[in-house]
């Protein structure tokens, strides 16, 4: 297999598919919004290497406490202490502070890390939404659809991963049709399965086939999640798929998932300073297995209903725990991640859209690398909107125009159009508007901006009707991305014969 | 009249009514966000100052026109041209940097500049929408109701001006009972009528009345909107009712309402330099007034869609034209106005909201000083909703949590609750949990986040709906603030004078 990689990487490389708009990822031209100053910053870590030396971090897997141990960390039992700065040091020494996430169209490669912002869709839900059907288990079909709409929005650069769970099929077989997926009806990077370490196994392995076993060792083809058990806790399946990928020099995020006053204290300050001692064992963990493999600092913060327990998303305190490990991750330099457009409504109403552009906003502002989560979550990752896919998708292009910031060129200052209008007069007319209305502001396709006289006569439909005919319209036109017909043959009788390997399971 | 002011202004400030919840207006913690370097900003007011030396303003007022030629500036019929600074330093010499606006109940009172923030609600709105009764034009009842729901509101700082236009009273006498609903069914601080010098002189008298014709000397009780006639015009009427208030030391907004690529260039840059020059002559124009009288940068700038020619709202570039202009209201040291919650949609739905956060988002992040529009904005401005107002309202506290900051004191940093902490246990029965649950996180009254089969056993209603309940609940409860019988009989009887004193019209 990897005598012909080579070639085949080659032409991988060499063909670039046609799709309706190419958008490169986000390159930020201002500076990140920080709510901390030096000082406060300095603290949060500070307290992050008090807890990695006094509580210290239980890692629930025998080779990653052997690993530990011979790297001088104080191991009894499960728990791992580290001396002050020594998970920094590790992952400072060897992690990229950026790297290439490499497609298999290189149109479609992200750089992840350093000013630049990369989207990706919700992922992790069981259930699936959309207008006409309500809220269902998610199956393959849906989660093909999702993979396909992903292709086909210029505003999504990154395929994500489970994008639903495909609930038709066995729980230890899903992976091979959702990998496939990807790799299949879209040309865009894609993530990677971490349920348990053999599936990363198979993940790599049909990583190797689609592009070649040698173009994989200096090329991060795969990123997955990795998230900690919080408090304080990395477990085993997530450690052992974190360690194949790595192995693999493939990316991993490694994110504390954290739902604050359960799984950390209930202010701001715990719960970032709580994240980054998980996330600073995670990451250096990585180095240990693979030093140099990429990495990436992950955070998923939800504020808890006090009340119900559940979570809460869009507001205040997890957009301030976001920007203060945004500017963490700045400063030790390796690439952030965090959700986007998250949100507890069950539904695509007024609730689900001011709780995502409520996280969405601070996302962008303080300057995230890998924003996952960008387009579709609904009901606190419970399910995929179809229709929510769509508005969140629309809203991911609005930023790309915000990304650029102020043009301040001669035709961006537009002083002498300015000079050259009678006052009272407008400007709809103008040498200058004539030439800049093409481009000049964001065209959403789902906004309704007509007179309300217009509406009615259309319909007097809200966005989530509107994203409901873009939705079928946008499958209706899919057209899948072309493939080397031998390398498609390949993997898919690679997955069949593995298929056939084990028996179906549920767990 | 002015004789017994002062002791009926004591017995006011001496008054503290009881409302439901007080909150004072937002002091925020934080840096603001700007996206132009110094050099940038210094182009931008660069800039202005040339349009003001090149083109100039036109100021349709002979009063004005007059006072600008005895100022020294170039006067040719109505076109008014001025050396570069001029109108900078007119400003800067004399405009507060920061005022205080009294209401009749001091503890309502806001400071308007600085790291303040106020919030009021929606402003112009010939209609009004509900779920009950949909669109419909707007009564003094609605107008009312607005005033209420306002005044119940903790995180509404201010009452706001035309909170709807009260279209079944007379052109000419709507502003009797707008400004009167404001003093009697509220205690916070209000805006005055703009829409002839005439109502202006009139809402001054009436707040003599309320609070002493002495007081109002050193003390602004009104705050009034004056709109620029964009491009590059300051018409009689707006300024007539400005050289009111400024005459009164009463303080005045000078803003342009700029649909960009119809009243100004495409451009963002271009957008934010001609609303710059606008209103810094009209601001300059306040100040020979009435040297010293508090005024108000506002912009209010808007995307258009180059389809259908209609305004677009919670896109990138009025975004970015917000940032701007904030920031060179700080370099000028003078207070900041912008819009809050916008959106073009016709009912509260995602798009409603989608586009309202994302327009709040800047502007408190920019740090806008006075915040208009923050709760009721739908169509453009044309229909004020009851759903809207609550959903908005409800926003607008969750900014009072976020513009506290990061809380890094000993509780905030929480760091003794995670080293008493054993890794893998839950922090729900935490002593610094049990100690901090009642205020670690903001609570929605409106977002619903319990699970699905609660929320469908309750209705499965969409955030509109629970805000529909809300709005009802709110006015059911309301009880008017205390008022002066005297007072309240001498504004009653002044009004019905005066409306008896001419006749009425729809002009």
């Amino acid at each position: 297999m990897s005598r012909r990689a080579g070639g085949r990487a080659g032409r991988q490389a060499a063909r670039l598919h046609a799709v309706a708009e190419k958008v490169p990822f986000i390159t930020r031209t201002m500076a990140p919004v920080e709510v901390l100053s030096e000082e406060g910053l300095e603290l949060v870590i500070e307290n992050a290497d008090t807890i990695l030396e006094q509580v210290g971090i239980d890692f629930r897997d025998e080779e990653a406490l052997a690993a530990w141990r011979d790297a001088g960390a104080d191991v009894q039992g499960e728990r791992v202490r580290f001396a002050r700065g020594m998970c920094r040091q590790l992952v400072q020494a060897t992690a990229p502070s950026s790297f290439t996430q490499y497609a298999r169209n290189p149109a479609n490669n992200v750089e992840i890390g350093g000013p630049h912002t990369v989207f990706a869709p919700a992922y992790g839900s069981p259930f699936v939404r959309d207008l006409d059907r309500g809220r269902r288990y998610g199956t393959i079909e849906d989660f093909q659809n999702f993979v396909k709409l992903t292709y086909l929005s210029p505003w999504l650069h990154h395929s994500g991963g489970t994008v639903c769970e495909p609930v038709d099929l066995p729980v230890n077989k899903r992976h091979f049709e959702m990998v496939y997926a990807h790799m299949r009806w879209s040309d865009k990077p894609f993530m990677g399965s971490v349920t348990h370490p053999d599936r990363a196994q198979d993940t790599v392995d049909m990583a190797r086939i689609l592009f070649g076993a040698d173009f994989l060792e200096d090329h991060p083809v795969v990123l997955s999640l990795a998230n900690a058990n919080s408090p304080l806790v990395w477990d085993s399946s997530m450690l052992g798929a974190a360690r194949v990928y790595a192995r693999a020099n493939q990316a991993v995020l490694m994110t504390p998932f954290i739902l604050a006053g359960a799984m950390s204290p209930a202010t701001v300050a715990g719960a970032a300073t709580q994240t980054l001692a998980e996330a600073l064992a995670g990451m250096a963990y990585v180095q240990l297995v693979r030093p140099g493999a990429p990495v990436v600092f992950g955070s998923f913060a939800s504020s808890m209903s006090m009340q119900s327990g559940a979570p809460t998303f869009g507001t205040p305190e997890p957009a301030l725990v976001l920007y203060i490990l945004a500017a963490v991750a700045r400063r030790l330099r390796i690439p952030f991640r965090s959700g986007g457009a998250l949100c507890a409504s069950k539904i695509p109403d007024a609730q689900a859209a001011y709780e995502s552009a409520n996280t969405m906003q601070p996302a962008m502002l303080a300057g995230v690398n890998f924003i996952l989560h960008v387009a579709g979550w609904l009901e606190g990752g419970l399910a995929m909107g179809y229709e929510k896919f769509m508005m969140d998708a629309d809203q991911a292009g609005m930023w790309h125009s915000f990304a650029k910031g102020v043009d301040l060129s001669p035709n961006g200052q537009a002083l002498e159009a300015i000079l050259a209008n009678e006052p009272g007069t407008h400007f709809l007319g103008s040498p200058h508007t004539l030439a800049n209305f093409e481009t000049a502001f964001y065209r959403s396709p789902l906004a309704d901006n007509n007179s309300l006289e217009q509406w009615e006569i259309e319909g007097s439909q809200d966005l989530a009707q509107r994203a409901n005919t873009a939705w079928k319209r946008s499958l209706a036109e899919y057209e899948p991305p072309s493939i080397d017909e031998a390398v498609d043959l390949e993997l898919r009788e690679w997955i069949e014969r593995r298929k056939a390997s084990f028996p179906d399971s549920n767990v």
